[in-house]
């Protein structure tokens, strides 16, 4: 493709998406079609000869459009978020368009030295602590995922545990409340420590970790010569948006010299509002913290952004130096290479959407848009509570209302069904109490008032069957 | 952003990237700036009201451009090549725009059924062994980097061995050549296997593994009371695209019940041409395969393509279900699920921009620019032979070209630094027996023989020194 073909081709691709975006809102928002119906629409083998680029968009309409389920509809609710917005998609094209590759600082200074930066400023724009700022031991990286982030704080945090207690025997032991996300038992297990290192930590009527189970099963565990090394706590689980109490849990990991991680994938966000950052209490007593732009930020997966107070312990886990990567920057010590901070060599120029955001947006335009959203779940719980049908399952304290009609699981199965069927909203389900519960999340870029309304009167219709 | 300042600031984004498709062969290919350069001009703070495009695009050129290193010069020969294309690059924005997260068949079912049938494509294109096509008990899924695809191969062998000997005794031990990617080491530390679990298999003079010296290893650890169950056989190493037979150590491997993961990272795309296949003689022993469309096959990064023979151990070793995922197409199991095929949850729909890259191309047009480069290579490889001052370090077989002044390191490392610093070109290093080797690989989508030859004339120069 000649530049000059991009040119024309790449203006289709813009208007593509502009008319995706203006028509999205009217496309049913999960998609209805069977396994296997995608598939058998494609051609079994790949094309001899180059085709005209016509021929692909027709075909990424015809055939892989019925297959999307439109995470960018403002009435998608499911799940939590993963919004994109113009500035991050074309911030990311950008960064397609250089195709540079930052495995090290020489490979493309600009890659690392902005990563840097803009997880500096967000550690401004969020009020997190100091020591996560990179002019201290510590400083942040971007990795795919919440998961990998997690991943990477067991890793570091085992390599602290056994650099500290070289030969010292005992199994190593992690502790999550019961609510924690699924990635903490798979990071264990890719560790090499298995499911039955991880122990579940009881919760609170509000779905935060208990402190005095948290310590009774620390001390438990030291009791039987284990070695307690990490602990994850969450700030809004993805069940609930249930808060750990930090300052507690981080008392605890003090004492013992434990790891704490806080997972604050979703709710993260939320933090640039002060307002909010009561939720990050305690938050200087932990070790790691990771929080996902590409969920609620406006940032287009995939962008996670992970913090540490010490990066030592996670180079010394992750770093490896092969003689062809190495360069004199590197060892003048004077650069990061943020090789050393992944589970991956290669890297993408993500920061450079993330920096398109956060200029285009502005903190404030940042906060006006998660305030309109955790407004609107407030309004949402609110025709919950005065419906007398239904019932909150959890407190909805951000964007996050998980509530059931009180006619029991299949009452609730067939409204969540009903509701998806329908096309006009996508809402997805968790158990709490051993109940089904549905979830309804606000965070997609261009949800308005009137998505809302709209979907609470798709609920509350499929409710006047029962 | 609205979708009409989506339109207008996309077009500007556009332009900008055909404009640098024009420039960037004139630009230094290696970026001139020093540590702190880029940070030094951003501002300290993130900005609290949000900009005009125009700003960001102004503040891209003048700051953050002087920090890039091109990699898509068709001036970069450094490491091994990570290009794009046009229908790459727009196939990526476009998935950009759908923002669709495929964690599950159900949260967007063409992003799944895409990707397995892109891959079962490249069965086809590469003519893989079928065992590697999604119809069998195997199949193909795209991970972030070859790094990624070993550390879940690892994983892998490790649950196989371990469901089947379950409870026996003794370390687990893993082989690869002296010559192999760091990211085997790495994959061993992260699963908690270290460093020691790994065994570097001495290497023939043409840089491929020694299968006598790898089967004298294996029964010495089992005389030892080991286990083991690993080995990566490499086709392409990273220092001198030495070549691993796959077939005398995939015999080894079935005689011994061991997982043989093949990493053909760089190399694979070369299969697209039926006369460069012999070095896959064997893979149909492998269990496991990764080639990177990111690095040759001008897909721009991140994707690598990883095969299983049987996806039973990879989903067993990473598979997790909680509540909030549960739905009926995973439960009837008729689909993939490919958040149970790697370490994130989380994933983007890649497989678009390498479905954009191969119908825009067709296997003729890939083949054609393969083929292009390998024989600049071989070109370029002749004149470093008829020239007396220069000797070659290793076959060059493909598209790299090893080499070096005879007159020993200093003069090379200066023939390295004179030319890198030009401006003119980029090329890297490695020791091969010891000694400081120039590495010169030919894989950008648009270089041309006149790039080769210009470069040939730079280092000629920076010769005539000595």
């Amino acid at each position: 493709m000649t530049p000059d073909e991009f040119r024309c081709h790449g203006r289709e691709a813009i208007d593509w998406i502009a008319d995706y975006m203006e028509q999205v809102e009217q496309l049913p928002v999960l998609s209805r079609v069977q396994p296997g119906e995608i598939r058998r629409r494609l051609p079994d083998r790949p094309p001899q000869q180059g085709e005209p680029f016509e021929s692909i968009l027709r075909d990424l309409n015809e055939i892989i459009m019925p297959g999307i389920t439109h995470w960018q509809s403002p009435n998608f609710f499911a799940y939590f978020p993963s919004n994109n917005s113009g500035p991050s998609i074309l911030g990311d094209l950008i960064a397609s368009g250089l195709g540079v590759q930052g495995m090290l600082w020489a490979t493309s200074p600009a890659c690392t030295e902005l990563e840097t930066h803009v997880l500096d400023w967000l550690v401004d724009g969020l009020g997190l602590p100091e020591r996560f700022l990179s002019t201290t031991a510590g400083g942040g990286v971007i990795q795919d995922t919440a998961s990998s982030a997690v991943l990477c704080a067991i890793l570091a945090a085992r390599e602290r545990v056994e650099s500290r207690e070289q030969g010292a025997g005992g199994e190593l032991v992690a502790y999550a409340s019961t609510q924690t996300h699924s990635s903490i038992e798979k990071g264990l297990r890719i560790a090499g420590l298995g499911s039955n290192s991880l122990r579940s930590i009881k919760v609170d009527p509000q779905w935060g970790m208990r402190p005095d189970r948290l310590a009774e099963a620390m001390a438990d565990d030291i009791a039987a010569g284990c070695r307690p090394f990490f602990v994850c706590a969450t700030v809004g689980t993805t069940s609930s948006l249930g808060f750990d109490p930090l300052r507690d849990i981080g008392q605890i990991c003090r004492q013992h010299d434990v790891w704490l991680h806080v997972d604050a994938a979703l709710a993260g966000t939320a933090a640039i509002c002060p307002e909010f950052r009561a939720m990050h209490d305690g938050l200087e007593l932990a070790d790691s913290y990771c929080f996902n732009p590409h969920k609620w930020m406006f940032t287009n997966f995939d962008c996670s952004c992970f913090f540490v107070a010490d990066r030592g312990p996670l180079i010394r886990a992750l770093g490896i130096m092969p003689e062809y990567l190495k360069n004199q920057a590197t060892q003048s010590g004077a650069v990061i290479d943020y090789r050393d901070w992944q589970v991956p060599l290669g890297r993408r120029f993500r920061a450079l959407k993330l920096w398109f955001v956060l200029r285009w947006f502005g903190i404030a335009g940042i906060q006006q848009r998660v305030r309109q959203h955790v407004a609107l779940a407030q309004e949402f719980a609110g025709w919950i509570q005065s419906d007398p049908r239904f019932e909150l399952a959890a407190p909805a304290i951000l964007n996050l209302v998980c509530f059931r009609h009180r006619g029991g699981d299949e009452v609730n199965q067939q409204i969540l069904d009903q509701v998806n069927a329908s096309g006009k909203m996508f809402i997805s389900h968790t158990r709490l109490h051993d109940h089904l519960t549905l979830r309804f999340c606000i965070g997609q870029t261009n949800t308005e008032r009137r998505h809302v309304e709209q979907a609470w009167k798709q609920i509350s219709e499929a409710a006047e069957n029962y």
